[in-house]
Formats: C-alpha cells, structure tokens, sequence
C-alpha cells in the first residue's frame, strides 16, 4: 500500500462555498494488481462546472470529481508503460490504483509546456472551441462579445474570433485582465462590467451588433447583450457562473430573443469528441506560433484544491486556475 | 371619396394599455385610381405581438399596424377582381384604396367559415405549425409543453402535437380554458397556473420531461419548464407575453440550458414562407377533419379593436380574438 491523499466534500455549500465544506482525507492506494496501473497526479484542474455538481451528483466524503494529468509509476497493465503521462478523470487523488479505464494517453509535444494539455489543449480549450465554432457557428469576420473573457475557456474563444477576423468585445472583473486582453491578446475591445456601465460601454463597444454572445456569466451581462443582438444571431450557453451560487438578478430582456430569431444553445465539452482531432491539430499551431496566448494561475500542492475552486468564484485567478501536485 | 374610419395609437402606453391610447379617427379614402383598387375590410386580428410595437415602430395618429380580410369593391388592377377577397396588412382602415402591393387573393374552402382564415389558416396557424415543426424539431411522440394553450397560436400548437402523437400538457389561466383543452381539444393533462403550484403540477403532468417547450409566456412560467427540460430539447421562443406590459420577474433557471444542451430559438411567422403550401394543406385537412378544433372571440364593430386588443393581455379571449367588421 502507498499513502496517499484525497479532497473530499465534506458538506454541501450553502452560497458560495468555503474550505469547511472540504477535508484533505488521508488514503492509502491499494497493492497494484494485475491488469492495473498506479498512477501519481502531477496537475489537477480546477473548473466552474464543478461548483453546481457540489449540491447534486458529488458525493459526500469521496473524492472530488475532476480531471487532471498524471504519470504512471507502476504497469501491470500492457496499455500502459511506466513513466507514460496519462489524461484522467478520476477525482482529486494524489496516487490512484486504477484498472485504465478512462483514461488516456497523452502525447505530449515537447515545445510545449506541460500544463496547457490542462487548459488550451485540453478540456477548457476544446470547450471554447466547439462552443465557439461548432455550437456559435461563428463566420470570419463576425461581431463577437466574449464574457469572463479573462478566464481559461473566454481567453481562447476571443483569440480563436480574433483568428477568425472578427471583432471582439471582451467582458471582464479587473483591470490588469483588461490590460492583458487588450495589450496581449489583442482584442478590440475590453469592458470592466464592475466598474463600467456595462450596457453603454458594450453599445458604444459594438456599434454593429453582436452576432455571436459567448455565455459563460448569465443574469446582467446576459441582459446588456441581449438587445445589441443582430438577427439570426447566437449565444453559445457555456456556463452562467452568477448564478452558481445563488442570488443574481433574474433575467429579463430574453424577448429579444423574438424579433432577432436569436438561437440560445447549451453545450458540455463532452459533445465535442467528434472535433477532437481538428482541434488538436489547430490548436497545436496557434500555441506554437503564439497566436493563441494564455494565463496561469498555479496554486503549488495538492491541499489547496478547495482554495483554488473558490478562488475562481472570486475572480483570484488570471487565466486558467491549476493545482500543481508534483513534477 | 369615401368616409372610412381609422384606429390611430394616440399615445404610447405605459404597461397595460387603456382604450385612452387609441382612437377612432374618421377619413377619407381618396378615389381608385388607374391600378388600384378599393377595399371594404370584413375581419381584422389583434393579436400579442402587436403590443410591443406600440412602443417601437407603430408610429402615432397613423392606422394601427395590423392584419386582416377585405374584399375588392372597385377594381382598376387587371390582377384583382372585384368581390375578390384578399388578405391585406394594411393597418386597421374600414375601407382603402391600395395599389395592391403586399396584398394577396385569398382562396377560401366553401366548406370552412371565413374566420378560420384568420387564425388557425393566418397567421396564428402558420406560427404554431412553422414553431413547433420547424423551429421546434418535434418528433412523433415526444413529450411537450404548451404555454398560453388557451390562445389562438397555443391551442392550435398543442393540437398538431397530438395528432404527432406527442403527450401534450397545456399551461392557461381560466378554468374553461382548462375544461376546453381536455374535453374538446383533447390535451392529456392542462394546468390553471393561476390556481395550481406550476413546478409541482408541472412535474407532475410531465412526468417523462419535456422535449419540447412552445414559448410564449416568460417569466414565472420559463421558470418551470427548464428544470424539466430533457437532454437536446428544444424551446420555440415566439412570444413572452408576461413581459410585454413590464413587470413580472426576471428568468432565473437559464443555467438549465447547460448540462440538458437545449436550444432556445426565437422566430417570427414570415420566417415561414417556404412551408407556407404544406401548411395549408396540412391544416385544411386538419380543420374539415375535426382534428384541430378552435375556438374565437368576435367582438363586433370595426371601433372595437381597442378593445379587443386589451382584452387579450387580460385573458378576455377564448381563443384567436377578431374584430368583425362587415359580411
């Protein structure tokens, strides 16, 4: 048996969640028997899909649910060598005994540093991807506003419209993440919704409508859109973080959705299997030719798991939020 | 010339509107001229969407912007004759002289009342058959959810369902409306969501989810379809009446659209041009069939369209609400 650690939910969240609602439990990994292989986390992602699971299908007092990358340490299993790096869902475990299923190998392009197969390369950047594309069925050259454009999936879906030729209003909550989408990424327009009027800034923003929303915030950032939106235009719905946990104004101006012939569409990452290899094809390319540029925010150890989802409901994070747990 | 009269908006409401804001303007119709002809208007159609454009593009002291029937009393236009009956979007005139621009010959089933024309084979017709088919995706035996199923689009919405063979449940507001749509029109299960707890009669009368909710409420009633929406179903957004006349609180349950991946989409009834030859050959045979029931609410008098027109907002209407105006 190896000792090992787990992040569990101890108690569901009430509002916004804080470190009481999880423990650091102490493990122990079984022997690695045969057909298994035992793997050491290496990096763990932290995401808002995972705050509304915290009062639904998580369970209490197991790992939290999650993804991240590890290294295998021990093979019994012929699918998988010692020292491979593999892609895994399997909840917050430092070191896991597991059979392999659900888990995949990643081949890792050497130019490219480890953790953007955890945000660009990975599940956040195929969710920006497909939901901008596949979902947004966005054409060069369109009018784009972007919301939580200084997070992990908003960052890559106004670079990926920039790509396009479109032009691109960013939504954010800080001024240095203005300043990074402005100055680094390039965007053609930034707004503070907290310290901005946002439905005059985002008018004066897209003096031509908006023909793709990228929703990741709901309720007043939902509500500015709503009425700039051109006909037949779209909003990707990739999340509604001001709602997570709870409170937030309800939304209101949903009739444009009418007149304009607006289409409003969910989406998980989940639905995008199919777009895989083109998109790690593209993706690839942009990050080594830099036209795609990303922000980290790494917490280093394991334990601080919960403080880094928290982190992300307050806005601490610039760019995608990663737990470093080992090299 | 001829005296004819006139429905003018004198004023811009503000929430419900009053019959102060309208008015009853005498006129002249100027003499035909070569290629035009004048029109006696038989049967006009108030309907909800005309409530927003009271304050937006209807312009004042100029005929309210509308639909109805006339028929060709005086011809200079080789393409009509005279007693020839045309449907005309005009605005709300008695008698008119046109160059015939926008105006259509209508062929009428000697087997059908003229009225229907104005509903279930008009304008609202064609909004519940191109919403729920074409925008709504519907497929033979799915579970779907009607609101306003009481009112002319709704009832007509919920009826195509079930010759679809769909488990059908109606939302209305009056207690005869609920005895309609069980008895006559034939719904598996109606809701008063003026006397009943909507989300729990809801779950309730769809205990399989919704696959398809048709829109045309907001609000309280949006609310209590999304947490029952099934993966990849669809909302037909075509009207939000609960918000027209202000008031009435916000959306909160969007983030539903997430995890389900359903699509909202918003149309309009001139989206639906290329059905418009299956429409109505479907629904004819519908109507002499028996299949589609309906039921209207005739005012009398071309000065009561004021009248009709708020009494829809206030559930006064059994059905389409028309404003007869000469035989």
């Amino acid at each position: 048996m190896t000792k090992t650690r787990e992040i569990h939910l101890v108690r569901r969240p009430s509002g916004m969640p804080v470190l009481a609602d999880f423990s650091v439990a102490d493990a122990n990994a079984p022997e690695t028997g045969e057909g298994e292989i035992k793997v050491q986390t290496l990096i763990m992602s932290v995401d808002p899909y995972m705050r509304p699971r915290l009062n639904a299908d998580q369970p209490l007092n197991a790992p939290l649910l999650g993804g991240g990358i590890g290294r295998v340490i021990e093979s019994r299993n012929p699918k998988f060598a010692e020292g491979q790096l593999v892609r895994q869902g399997v909840g917050f475990r430092e070191v896991h005994v597991s059979d392999g299923k659900g888990m995949s190998i990643l081949n890792r392009d050497p130019d490219l540093p480890l953790s953007v197969y955890m945000h660009a390369l990975g599940g956040t950047g195929i969710t920006a991807y497909g939901g901008l594309l596949d979902i947004g069925k966005l054409k060069d050259g369109e009018q784009v506003v972007v919301s939580t454009a200084g997070g992990a999936v908003g960052s890559v879906v106004a670079q990926i419209a920039k790509i396009k030729g479109c032009h691109v209003v960013g939504l954010t909550g800080t001024d240095d993440k203005v300043a990074w989408l402005r100055e680094e990424a390039g965007l053609d327009a930034v707004i503070n919704y907290k310290t901005q009027n946002l439905a005059e800034a985002l008018q004066a923003a897209a003096p031509k409508g908006i023909d793709v929303y990228f929703e990741n915030v709901g309720g007043a950032q939902l509500d500015a859109a709503l009425p700039l939106m051109n006909v037949h235009g779209r909003v990707p719905v990739c999340g509604m973080i001001s709602t997570y946990n709870g409170g937030g104004e309800g939304v209101r101006n949903l009739f444009n959705l009418i007149y304009k012939r607006v289409r409003m569409e969910g989406f998980v990452a989940t639905d995008f299997a199919h777009l895989n290899g083109a998109f790690m094809s593209d993706m690839t390319g942009w990050l080594k030719s830099g036209q795609i540029k990303y922000q980290e925010t790494v917490l280093d150890g394991f334990e601080r798991a919960p403080e880094g989802l928290i982190g992300l409901f307050e806005g601490r994070n610039h760019g995608k939020m990663l737990i470093h747990v080992a090299d």
